[in-house]
């Protein structure tokens, strides 16, 4: 039996959930890999503090550089988020030679690649399995199981937040407001819930998981985004009517040598797998060359489900500190990053109109006249509440882009309303 | 860069797929891993034979002892199935100081531990992603992301021709007999397809995910099963009435220190995301303590999928006997076998009786007198076409297949029909 001791940075919602669940499982670990974890350190803000979890005197400390620095440390555990401090204590950390553990997305979205560099000129692992998905396995089957495979497409729901107040609108026809509120009273959303509602959060996790799947540099700033404020009931009635459902996408791809990410509200075919991820679940979509269709699936969320991918990263961890082994990435070279203007996608577009005859060659001419393609074309509506639904076949971005432009100076449409891309659509 | 010396072991589909992956594949792993993969030798039945992949002269072999036993392979896959000769080459490669890769699941079911244990002894890696759910990531997170991690129950869609004749007869109203014959047309289902519908090939699936999920023996032979030619037309509209799918589960739990597993129909709730796991697909749905609930989706079988599973551990086991270091998972005690009759679940149940006041009464009574209640009943059809449709509350097993074997005693009814376990319902 060899112990570790753990320090463990920030006790917030994770960082209790994790000293719990060592304390729960320690014996059962201890039998199956030989490894006794001990939380030997816990840095906090406030040391007085009541806490739900129960640590020896002397485990807690207000100085995190103490607990990184401090030899009797073998491994560290950061869960405190933001970028500094947690940037300097990891890679003081790393340079002393201690894996790290950490479920900090904003931190690895913007400096991931300076400290993977950190770590493997350390030889010490640096791992991150709960940043993206909380619970759900999916850093780790991208490194490892699909190393070989060329994956061509990761779509994600990764904000439980988003999926949330979608999936309210869509099974309850609440407004996007009254699903925020509600999101809001149940914890699931922040008072400024911006970070959510805009993509930031989702952004910062595509970045992460292009980093990881394509094998190059991807930083947050690289990440196009849009979010869902701008979501109609009237939106997601005419896309369940069509056959879809509309959910907030992380989108990871690869193509000629180019990675185009993006976060934006998009319809799903119902028979789509991610269509049947609900409320506040996340899951991961991997399309491969060889491998096919794959979906990882879970609680993206929560103190519990990250504290058991954290406990994951923990082990392996300590199990290859013990062996004298890490895990490295390789280097990593800068992506080239595909501007959005080039990707190509369906879209679905909703259009307040003059309800007269003639209406549709005006608009029908200005989709044409952009090389954007009709599948599918609906009005809903008489008079004052008319309005046109399409969707396109697959068409350039920067081509419907011109597309929406020429519609609003057409007389005959009041307001150009949602453009959603939809996915699935050949 | 190092050159690492591949020996394949059968050529057939999978194998043949994984030529093509690693020749194709092959410079990007070798700049993201520095492993240069070279197929080196391929073993065959007949070397004679018209082949889909282009080897160089000399690889292809007949003799798959001398593979393995060639000093110049550093690393074995083994694609031929079966139990011998299979075993007996890859102990005979473990005890070379060969990792070995393999996919063969009725070799795993049944002598996995030993094999296990040989690999341990030499101290390479003995890996095997794609024995359970062809290419979906399965093995590894139980293994690694989830070694902390307390699994309450594993339940896997992890045959792909069942799923899909469930799936033709849930969404065209076939027979099973027609499906079948169909899956059969489509080369979904073999000619004598007992291993598929008997719950055979679910079966040696679900003892090698009980091994890894729960760190015990388990073997195929340990596994109760029950196949699906028994299910109706009838159940399957039952079902959906009542808001059900019927799918064949496979399912691995963990209480009180016994180990139970099965392999039966069941009815699945339309809200739980196995529901949604369609045709030749396959899923696997795992309970944790701490992380909850998560699934992992995908291709369960062909070549390019399952090539892509045995090109991640090859890549793993070349990675690691490079570091000379190998995965292990301890030494597996046998596990003890909750006996089916033990189990508590909820069940479903269609009676034909005879049309006429006091039935229920008579059909409840016995129902009642082992302790078994009844949560919904709903009577189809009159006269001679009278049934009646029951759902329970969670009851013993024992208690359920006594109150069967009641139910046939009683004059007023004319057939017990058939009997599927429901998950999901408290």
């Amino acid at each position: 039996m060899e112990r570790v001791s753990v320090g463990i940075l920030g006790c917030g919602n994770v960082g209790a959930a994790l000293v719990q669940l060592i304390g729960r499982r320690g014996p059962e670990i201890a039998a199956r890999t030989g490894l006794d974890l001990t939380v030997a350190r816990v840095a906090v803000r406030s040391v007085a503090r009541e806490r739900s979890v129960h640590l020896p005197d002397g485990v807690l400390t207000h100085d995190a550089f103490d607990v990184v620095r401090d030899p009797g440390i073998d491994v560290v555990v950061e869960v405190i988020g933001g970028i500094e401090p947690a940037r300097e204590l990891i890679v003081t950390a790393l340079n002393a030679g201690k894996p790290v553990v950490t479920a900090n997305k904003e931190l690895l979205a913007n400096v991931g690649a300076d400290l993977f560099a950190a770590a493997e000129g350390a030889g010490v692992d640096l791992l991150f399995e709960a940043a993206v998905g909380g619970g759900i396995p999916i850093i780790r089957p991208l490194r490892e199981s699909l190393v070989g495979e060329k994956v061509d497409r990761v779509i994600g729901i990764v904000n439980g937040t988003t999926n949330y107040i979608l999936t309210r609108m869509t099974e309850d026809g609440v407004t996007y407001q009254e699903a925020l509120a509600e999101a809001q009273n149940l914890g699931y959303a922040e008072r400024d819930p911006t970070a959510d509602v805009e993509g930031y959060d989702a952004g910062a996790k595509a970045a992460i998981v292009a980093t990881i799947a394509f094998g190059a540099k991807v930083v947050a700033g690289d990440v196009y985004h849009e979010g869902i404020a701008g979501i109609t009931p009237a939106d997601i009635s005419y896309a369940s009517r069509l056959g879809y459902v509309v959910k907030l996408l992380a989108i990871a791809e690869q193509e000629e040598g180019q990675i185009g990410t993006r976060v934006h509200p998009a319809m799903v075919p119902t028979d789509h797998p991610l269509a049947s991820v609900r409320g506040s679940h996340n899951a991961i979509f991997v399309e491969g060359d060889a491998v096919g269709e794959l979906m990882f699936y879970g609680r993206g969320a929560g103190g519990d489900p990250t504290a058991s991918a954290v406990l994951g990263d923990l082990i392996d961890a300590a199990g290859n500190l013990r062996k004298g082994y890490s895990a490295s990435l390789g280097s990593l070279a800068k992506a080239t990053i595909r501007p959005i203007d080039e990707i190509q996608t369906a879209y679905y577009l909703n259009l307040e109109v003059i309800d007269q005859p003639g209406v549709l060659a005006a608009v029908a001419g200005v989709f044409g006249a952009h090389g954007v393609s009709i599948k599918a074309m609906e009005q809903e509506g008489l008079g004052d509440e008319a309005r046109l639904i399409f969707i396109t076949h697959l068409a350039r971005e920067a081509a419907m882009q011109a597309t929406l432009r020429d519609l609003r100076e057409l007389d005959v449409v009041d307001r150009v309303g949602t453009l959603l891309r939809v996915i699935g659509e050949i």
